[in-house]
């Protein structure tokens, strides 16, 4: 066990409105979306220079919520065991920004949020959005903070496309990327998986093409698509070890009703889902990961920067995003003769791994960075 | 390519009815069923020892037609590759008899046969069924047709298990078992992608908790749970092979149609099986499968034949029934001493394999079944 660590303490979000009408942000369907929220969170101190600072984003599910604790919470963020005082993400020197995603409903614009043109929530109103949306609005939010340049972007699976579509779109813009547990485009099996999802979700009447805002939430159909979710991240072996056949009773009820704990266990997390998410965003987000694509030539344009580094991160047992995904990235980046140290995590936990070895993770992401930040203080070594 | 084989030609299915009340077949639930209905078909001839039949049993959406074809129809029967004059089970020599199982909706007793006490679909009035009471209904069937015991017992995936139930059960009459990607119990994963699909289907309003048979079928939960089905039917090998990411049209729709041709494929598949299949049935079967535990002690009890060989077939892209339980199966085997031959197929495939790597089962399963007959013919050597 790694040593308990200090918390951050009690932390807040906030929250960035930009790109009003006629300046609304152009996305990448040609759809204007204005004006805009993102809400994020700091921890630390920007320094005087602003270049200590390291983005951090959140997987499909996530928010802005990384780290400490919002007042009167029980639970703390998400990453909380990897950001705070002598952690991987550590606040006593850096100053981490997480930042939510646009689409989302975690307290930035997304299908749920009031449509200015018609004071209603947008429903399927709201344009469909991509990463690279998402990271172009994160761009508006690093600028409005006086960020130059980025120390580090990071972030496990649909956090990982995000960095990787910051150095794809801004190359100039970062200094080190940091994508775990991701890849640079999903495969048909990944695609296959969402696309379930959605269709579990518009099988439900009570959907009724996105109008639900004031009947109620499609609330079976987004249960059935979290259950699908929680498949794809736990593993084979992380499931036997949890679950195995254990029974919720004695002997078999010879009914529909749960028997195996592993059954009671999906049916709970997908009720819990849906007390705290979205339905159409679960749509919209699980389609601009199906889009995201920034494999071959897309990823490293005309970069200027050859001293960008890069850390990337994969687990064994993760087979929703398979360490052959990372291999491929870093094939594509040696190619490109940029600097990148590659880690393939032994671990029996599926992608939840990358929420789960924080000692591993922390170990390589801690070295990773000081070695960035001290190039950085003798001016690029 | 192998060369192309002769077909059986026309077929037809035949029903066996048997336990009417009060001699009803007590279940494993101990609730009574009857009559029952068995749906099965019969290719090549019976010889006058009744000693060359062998019993080929259907995985989760089969039915008895295994081989030929029906009047009319395009199609053959779904392992027509692999029974037939000169083929793998060589109908010049064996009398094969395909059995359909209690639970289905393909001609014998199921959730959607007619209740005898109400006169009406039973629904859920149905009792829940196991591997093993769909074999005891099978053995009725043996003895009816005067077989004293079986050549062998073959079947993937589910036919699998029913293979290893028959060898459980009744194992002085069978003097050869070949389970095709199975398992001796469904793990925790294989429980939950179960698990998943029967809540999408009890998600649909219109399944109205099983008395749908004159409202319409819950066509859009059961969609869904046959299109989780099918991804973990292939591998993310096979969709890359077959779909890869290419798109239906040019560019992205920016909608949520499908974009990907996979995601085309798995909608097409969920609409059309709902055209076959009975929601009901997929409740009923999945759960049996889930409670299906020959594990351990259970598969081989008392055995007073040691003269029954097993091959044991996997295949190495098989996420959904891998590798190891097959493995694990040999392993108990062995430990009882029992005659076992194992070969793990290499196909990119994944489960959907049993079905489609004709070839190689065919060279495997040939050379063990002359094996067996010549044993056969010879009193035992």
């Amino acid at each position: 066990m790694a040593e308990k660590k200090e918390s951050l303490g009690i932390v807040e979000t906030k929250y960035f409105t930009f790109a009003a009408a006629p300046d609304e942000l152009v996305l990448e369907s040609g759809e204007k979306l204005g004006p805009v929220t993102l809400a994020y969170e700091t921890y630390g101190t920007l320094n005087n220079e602003k270049s200590n600072a390291i983005l951090v984003l959140h997987a499909f599910s996530g928010d802005a919520h990384a780290a400490g604790y919002h007042q009167g919470d029980d639970n703390p963020g998400w990453w909380d065991d990897m950001i705070g005082p002598g952690k991987a993400f550590d606040t006593n020197k850096y100053y981490i920004l997480s930042s939510n995603v646009i689409g989302g409903c975690k307290g930035s614009t997304g299908p749920s949020s009031l449509n200015p043109k018609t004071l209603k929530p947008y429903g399927l109103e709201f344009p469909l959005i991509t990463i690279s949306d998402m990271v172009k609005a994160q761009k508006q939010l690093v600028d409005f903070l006086g960020i130059e340049r980025l120390l580090s972007v990071a972030g496990g699976s649909m956090g990982g496309m995000q960095a990787l579509q910051w150095f794809a779109s801004y190359p100039e813009k970062v200094r080190s990327v940091i994508p775990i547990a991701t890849a640079m485009k999903h495969s048909p099996q990944q695609i296959a998986f969402d696309e379930v999802g959605r269709q579990a979700i518009m099988a439900d009447p009570a959907w009724n093409k996105g109008g639900y805002y004031e009947s109620g939430q499609p609330d079976r159909g987004l249960a059935v698509a979290r259950m699908i979710g929680h498949i794809t991240y736990m593993s084979a072996a992380s499931m036997e070890e949890k679950f195995s056949r254990r029974l919720k009773k004695d002997g078999y009820s010879f009914s529909f009703n749960a028997d195996f704990e592993v059954e009671g266990y999906l049916r709970y997390r997908g009720e819990s889902f849906v007390k705290r998410f979205d339905a159409n965003t679960y749509l919209y987000i699980t389609k601009a990961m199906d889009y995201f694509d920034v494999s071959g030539a897309k990823l490293v344009k005309n970069v200027k920067n050859p001293d960008v580094k890069f850390l990337v991160l994969s687990f064994k047992s993760d087979w929703l995003y398979p360490c052959a995904q990372s291999k491929e990235l870093v094939h594509q980046l040696k190619l490109k003769q940029i600097d990148v140290t590659y880690c393939e995590i032994f671990s029996t936990y599926g992608h939840d791994a990358f929420l789960v070895e924080v000692e591993a993770e922390s170990k390589l992401i801690e070295h990773f960075l000081e070695n960035i930040n001290g190039r950085n203080k003798n001016n690029g070594f």
